[in-house]
């Protein structure tokens, strides 16, 4: 296929690989399921739903994503060895389309320090792995892992053989986020035009951004390079810095088609829900001057409505808010609302629950919540879905009630009642705020001995009758995870997210391998 | 001056104008104050402190940042008006060194739909602006607004008369964010090349981040369009996605000085306490994954060591934390510390009381607060210098004292005790969580009738005794205010951030000009 010719780019996202990479941005099973139904929902190309050989819960989140999605490929990463192909392979075999992504590091320095592999036995083992991974799909992808930084001589030689051997993508990753756009751009085009049979797969990008120029890095490698699939996440979650943000690069190509003139299939109406749905689910704030997705991105949305923007739209806008989702909070629901209304406003949010026993438990939360708020947004739906998909084991710490007060020069103090291995559990605590007080009444009942790394709280909706959605991050022996808890009252917030990040840390499938970064 | 051969690239800081220009980043004199002896610190080249004219509280912040600082360069932003520029000129006449910064749009849409102004009249006006400006500095820079989107012949006339006229700097605003690096980079190269006195001027490039690529197209300008001076912000603050990060495109400049070959003097080992006054002062979060100064930005800060980063640091890591300020909490007081370790401490932290009174009252809140917190951390110890520069008003709200408690199944409480107009007012209120029913309680004094846009937490430092530091931003009648709050009890930092919010938005010398957009 002649690259120059096809107008179509791809959009391959790795929020659930990648992303999930950062750390404190675990997820589970279930959490990754309602991240991909929502990316298929904005019709992104290819999904990386994670590594499979990376731990066991990663290889069940990549299976259950491959069965619930019907229109984007699945895709899972691999190292260039048979058992992590075969994981894979056996991860996506349920997926309507499947990719298997295998990576190998070709820097000189990666090589050496953490390889500890010469050569001839990189380029040995790229080519068997393409072999190997052939007997499951046609579609394969390899990454020359910190592919930037290699030397181009032997980048010519791995790549010309993986593509021999039947690779079909080649991703270009800036692994550490060192590069420059236009030197990217002129790198893959080197690449292309030394590689003799380059034109069999398609090239793609793959940035990160420590230097603030993943996107731009992205569009070079795509604009000067010939690039037709540039990998990114929602929100540009990932390691460090992170990756290239979907949101920004999908609609600077569609912003700038003058100049870019490719296609992409992305249906840009669901990217705010992209974001708000994976900010909820990591705990990662998006900051207000963030673009596309930051609540001040558009300047209008913030209330403000300059004297220029008046006279004329163009004045100061190239991108209309509502084009990609945003739209005035609307009540939708009230305590009044039925379950008919109920379950209809769940399809409406793609919200697709297994049992009839699942609405009925989410309608109980609901009515409980409506009662203590007179509005219900979606955002406030959401979060009760997320709570009704806890399953939670008897191991696990559940959250029963919680009683808390403070005074002005009086020492806060709360009470929590708990439930584990099926009973209840009362402690008390003093703390130097009732937050505190709290965590101190939880320790005294579970004595973790984690550190708490970071603590914050934003209100799901506007307005003060909001719901507090807390973000708890926890260190234990080098594991960090996040817990999320929403509730209007945020000392009982503050409280189920605390549960919930004890319950992650404590729950075998979230354990990872240590492995080598992926690109 | 030959701009091939200089070596030196300005970097020119607007977080004080610009910045503020984003919805609720609104900051009062003595922040202003305290951000420009940062920036200071910082060593950037030049600090746009306002914008003179378009609010009596902007002047008044422009001339005390001129006193206060010494040595970088103070510019005040100015229409291009006599009047404008006189008030500018005035603002900055205390400073050791200063430049006045004319804009005046030169785009069609800007001219007919803003400026209702021909071209001539444009350009007429143009020159009038600078050879009025020349009475007051030598150092004067002119800003084409929305000089990307500008008809090129004609901003030849308009650059080339405001040089002959006297204009030292000549910026490139890339107003609305819709720049591609080599597109931008080969404007500003055009622009040089076709006016025959550009080389009496140093070329500036300011761009917005819209499309997530203000850092790239400010490295673009630089590298390809040879400018030598970058406008900037901390945090990327500004309006709609912000500005050009200052963290980012500096740390690219020196982490990439093999390709750019420029030097910047800029001391980077106070970019992250930067990052963090200006967080904690507009009470914007920086997002985890943000370049340089996001909490996940560099993995081992997070806690994270990936086995690659301990083989071989320059695996993954092009930029060392340390470098940029990051370092371990360090615990430098506690309960037993005396009033001299405190006041060595400020200095340390670069914070300058005006009195012994000043450093007394803060002392006095280090003791109040080293009763509740066994640490404390230069982050506490930066915020009780906040709180004590708050030098009230009798007009304002003042907290007294908070009484609040939650129980599950019963409805939220709270009583609060302000003092208002030299008398303390005792309300209670209930309310679907503590916050709420702390909010209800102001709001049966205050009556304000705003509207609540923006509710979140960070703690300000790691462990469960940290302080929690809290953002309300609120709205009325267009006007959109953000009021930060801190202490132990979130719950009480709640209802201090509440009342910041409304004395801000009472606070006259707060109002702006509701003006023309600056670049």
């Amino acid at each position: 296929m002649n690259q120059s010719a096809t107008e179509k780019l791809i959009i391959f996202d790795t929020t659930l690989r990648d992303g999930e990479q950062s750390p404190g941005a675990s997820m589970t099973k279930e959490e990754k399921v309602r991240i991909a139904r929502q990316l298929e929902r904005l019709k992104v190309d290819v999904i990386e739903a994670g590594f499979a050989a990376s731990s066991p819960g990663d290889f069940e989140a990549i299976k259950a994503v491959s069965l619930a999605v019907k229109d984007s490929t699945i895709c899972s990463l691999a190292r260039a060895n048979d058992k992590d192909i075969a994981k894979a392979a056996e991860a996506i075999a349920a997926a309507n389309s499947k990719r298997i992504h295998v990576f190998l590091a070709t820097s000189e320095l990666h090589m050496k320090m953490k390889l500890r592999m010469t050569r001839e036995q990189v380029l040995e083992q790229a080519i068997q792995s393409i072999r190997f991974a052939r007997n499951f799909t046609d579609d394969i992808e390899f990454s020359p892992e910190d592919g930037y930084r290699s030397d181009p001589e032997f980048l010519y030689q791995v790549l010309e053989a993986v593509i021999k051997e039947g690779a079909t993508t080649i991703n270009v990753p800036d692994t550490v986020g060192y590069a420059i756009p236009e030197l990217y751009g002129q790198f893959i085009l080197d690449l292309r035009n030394k590689i003799p049979n380059s034109d069999k797969a398609i090239w793609s990008v793959h940035c990160h951004n420590d230097l603030g120029l993943a996107v731009a890095n992205s569009l070079a490698g795509v604009h000067i390079g010939g690039a037709r699939q540039i990998e990114c996440t929602i929100n540009g979650l990932g390691e460090r810095a992170g990756n290239t943000s979907l949101e920004e690069v999908v609609m600077a190509i569609k912003t700038r088609k003058d100049y870019f003139n490719l296609s992409v299939g992305t249906d840009i109406s669901q990217i705010v829900a992209c974001s708000k749905l994976v900010s909820q689910i990591t705990g990662f704030v998006v900051q207000p001057n963030k673009a596309v997705v930051g609540a001040n991105a558009f300047a209008h949305a913030s209330g403000i409505h300059q004297d220029g923007v008046l006279k004329a739209r163009d004045t100061y806008e190239i991108m209309r808010a509502e084009d990609v989702g945003w739209s005035a909070n609307k009540i939708v629901l009230g305590k009044l609302s039925g379950r008919n209304a109920f379950k209809q406003r769940l399809q409406e949010l793609g919200v697709s629950m297994e049992s009839e026993a699942d609405v009925n438990e989410a309608f109980a939360r609901f009515k409980v919540l409506a009662d203590q708020k007179a509005e219900i947004f979606d955002e406030d739906i959401m979060s009760i879905v997320s709570s009704a998909e806890q399953d939670l084991d008897e191991d696990f710490y559940q959250f029963i009630s919680l009683s808390q007060k403070s005074e002005t020069g009086e020492q806060p103090f709360a009470k929590i009642i708990l439930k584990h291995a099926g009973q209840e559990h009362v402690t008390e605590a003093h703390g130097n705020g009732p937050v505190d007080a709290t965590f101190n009444a939880i320790e005294l009942q579970a004595k973790s001995g984690t550190d708490l790394l970071i603590y914050s709280v934003n209100a799901i909706t506007t307005g003060t009758q909001s719901q507090g959605e807390v973000t708890v991050r926890l260190s234990k022996g080098g594991r960090v995870v996040n817990g999320v808890g929403t509730d209007p009252d945020i000392v009982a917030a503050s409280a189920k997210a605390y549960l919930a990040a004890l319950n992650r840390l404590y729950d075998p499938s979230q354990e990872k391998l240590n492995a080598q970064m992926a690109p």
